[in-house]
């Protein structure tokens, strides 16, 4: 994008405000200095817009001095977690997530229940998730609390720009229209965004979580299915249409088993529940959750099909990875979901694949790590969707009057 | 990146002189008012830019008025041809290629010859290669010609800082300082900038070829080795240390044949040449073009183990691409090489196997087309790449006395 001196400024005061704001959600803390070293903002540039951030409620400033530091103590802005709120909801096959978050991504409140698995219709999720919505919403809204969002994570191939869940294999859902469903459901009169989890699960590790500082980072999150997030240099590789990331359906054994999208072979026939709970021979395919719990203790009691079963699903692991290791060079792999649980006991031969099947200069500098926030990634990152609006654009939030912008016990404000 | 009132003035006209010479470079010849819509810069800017470009000898100006158009006619900018030029090589397995490449992607003299194959130690390449350059620089250098720089197209994992190629499994290669052995054997004292052969092409034809203008693309460069050049959201996707795109390297076929990688069932081992020679049983694996030849005159013929070979080669190139199409979502894919040849005759078998195993919602409007520049499209891309210092900073090279940059015969210019 070109720069051109004297046009635009407008937008460039929007994008600095912008990228102050969010350095502060991100970093959860950040002295005044710190943000002109991290924007090449000048200072009193930093201290303005400080200044236009705090009168939206959006920051707050106290004096921190650092030991050693001399002459005046630089201040430290923090963002509030009592004026922008938004809540995040997150469907995956076994489980439903709810969530409010504030700025700064911190979780005031959350809840996780079981799915109602029975039921092929969106309209029993659409039920339980409003439940659990209304769980978290319970306690509030408070005065000060403003939710000015709603952010869904779905296990399935998603349009962002109007919420449609395209296909959802595990969920059995197609063209279901998740946004609008949710917003007719609760009745808040907010945006309703809707994004894939495991895009989303990444988004949240990426800039919080086990790859936090990583330009090229692949997130696997693997439960019932197999999916994957992506950042390239830093930012989200959506693709052409925005659906990019299904590594579920990577072809590593063509004449394999059915998947549920249809073709045979595809990496989570060998590599999700179902596959370890088959090989383990504990329960019926798709019996989920618990069957997994069950395949570890056997493990754990020493049953040999189960130990084999567990090692056979870190070889398909270390398979379908060394593919996207050559495809992508990622500096940071995030294991999410299953993979998370199961990492302590496969680490070693999905390295030991690694070294096998990618090429040796792609496994320089690369990292596998699990997920720092488990099975809540895709709800942070929910979130994080749901915030973008005020992260990209806070000067257009009402500026508060002085008396409620001040911190004063939340009785006194008003909305 | 941040952009700041009142600083980096000098960096800012930098890059607008950068983004017009780009644009003139890729389309050949614009208008100043294309070039004033195409950057978003004053029409006035635009005319003090092209004036310091042709001050330096890089554009052209003339008239050309529209039909119909009011007013005045709008200047068209060329880039010149007889100034700035690069000297591009490649190395695949079976051939060597050179050409002197102008401003504006203009191949003045190329020559392809067949790279030596029964020796695997890099030194009789390099001669081979050093015999191709000379052929293409013999009618040059004339007075008013400057080769600025040199660009290397090889099919191996190439680190970009030095030019050392990492890994060329299909020319025996380890740890070969290309960069280097080239700036040495050569002696002109130039830059010289090596990298990946399928990344070049896909930069080629992303530029001016089959894939212009669409933001994800995915180039498959397939003879011997398959490799990939992604374009993602318009930029190149490099990954961590610059080596993605070994696409060459998916594992589609985990317990299947040995790869020159070490790995087995590589998709390379299933659609390279040495794939679709062994399964028609024309000769020995890796014989290499004129083999490929032989297949297709056998199945031309009504050979029927020709033709199944084909439709072999066709199914699995249909597996890999649909696994890629799952990961990337791209917009176009570029078949080059091999696959471009083979194009016609697997398009069908391609696209069947996309329709089985790629989502559906990630086939809406994908396109699959062979490359335009065939085999040339890693050579066009190496030019790219040796010309890139001068795109990004037009304003470094010396402006030329008067005399010389008016449009005189070639004798009367000095150098």
């Amino acid at each position: 994008m070109l720069t051109v001196l004297g046009r635009n400024s407008e937008r460039i005061g929007r994008d600095n405000l912008s990228a102050v704001l969010r350095e502060v959600h991100r970093h959860g803390a950040v002295s005044r200095s710190g943000l002109a070293e991290r924007t090449g903002l000048y200072r009193q540039t930093i201290r303005s817009l400080v200044g236009q951030l705090a009168e939206r409620g959006l920051v707050d400033e106290d004096g921190a001095p650092t030991a050693g530091a001399r002459g005046r103590p630089s201040l430290v802005v923090r963002p509030r977690t009592d004026t922008v709120r938004v809540l995040a909801l997150d469907v995956e096959v076994d489980s439903l997530g709810a969530a409010v978050v504030s700025l700064g991504g911190t979780v005031l409140r959350s809840v996780r229940v079981a799915r109602p698995r029975d039921v092929a219709a969106p309209a029993a999720t659409i039920d339980a998730l409003a439940d659990a919505a209304a769980a978290v919403l319970r306690a509030g809204p408070t005065d000060g609390q403003r939710v000015v969002g709603i952010g869904v994570a779905v296990v399935g191939v998603v349009r962002r720009d109007d919420g449609l869940v395209r296909l959802a294999p595990n969920l059995g859902w197609t063209d279901v229209p998740l946004a609008a469903l949710v917003a007719t459901r609760l009745g808040l009169d907010v945006p309703v965004v809707v994004g894939n989890e495991a895009d989303l699960g990444g988004m949240a590790e990426h800039l919080r979580g086990a790859a936090a500082g990583a330009r090229h980072v692949l997130y696997v999150s693997g439960e019932v299915g197999i999916g994957g997030g992506l950042i390239v240099d830093g930012r989200p590789l959506d693709g052409h249409r925005g659906y990019a990331g299904e590594i579920g359906h990577l072809a590593v054994n063509p004449d394999g088993r059915r998947c549920g999208c249809g073709a045979t072979g595809c990496w989570e026939t060998e590599v999700g529940e179902a596959a370890l709970v088959r090989r383990a021979g504990i329960a019926d395919e798709g019996a989920g959750e618990s069957a997994v719990g069950r395949v570890l203790e056997a493990a754990d009691a020493g049953d040999a099909r189960a130990i084999q079963a567990i090692a056979d699903v870190g070889r398909w692991t270390g398979i379908g990875l060394a593919s996207l290791v050559n495809v992508l060079n990622p500096e940071v792999i995030v294991l999410g979901g299953l993979l998370a649980r199961l990492h302590p006991r496969i680490a070693e031969v999905v390295d030991d694949q690694l070294r096998r099947r990618a090429t040796t200069a792609l496994l320089e500098g690369l990292t596998v790590r699990p997920a720092r926030f488990g099975a809540d990634a895709p709800l942070l990152g929910a979130a994080e969707l749901a915030l973008e609006p005020v992260l990209a654009d806070p000067g257009s939030l009402p500026v508060i009057p002085l008396a409620v912008a001040t911190v004063a016990p939340a009785a006194s404000r008003t909305a």
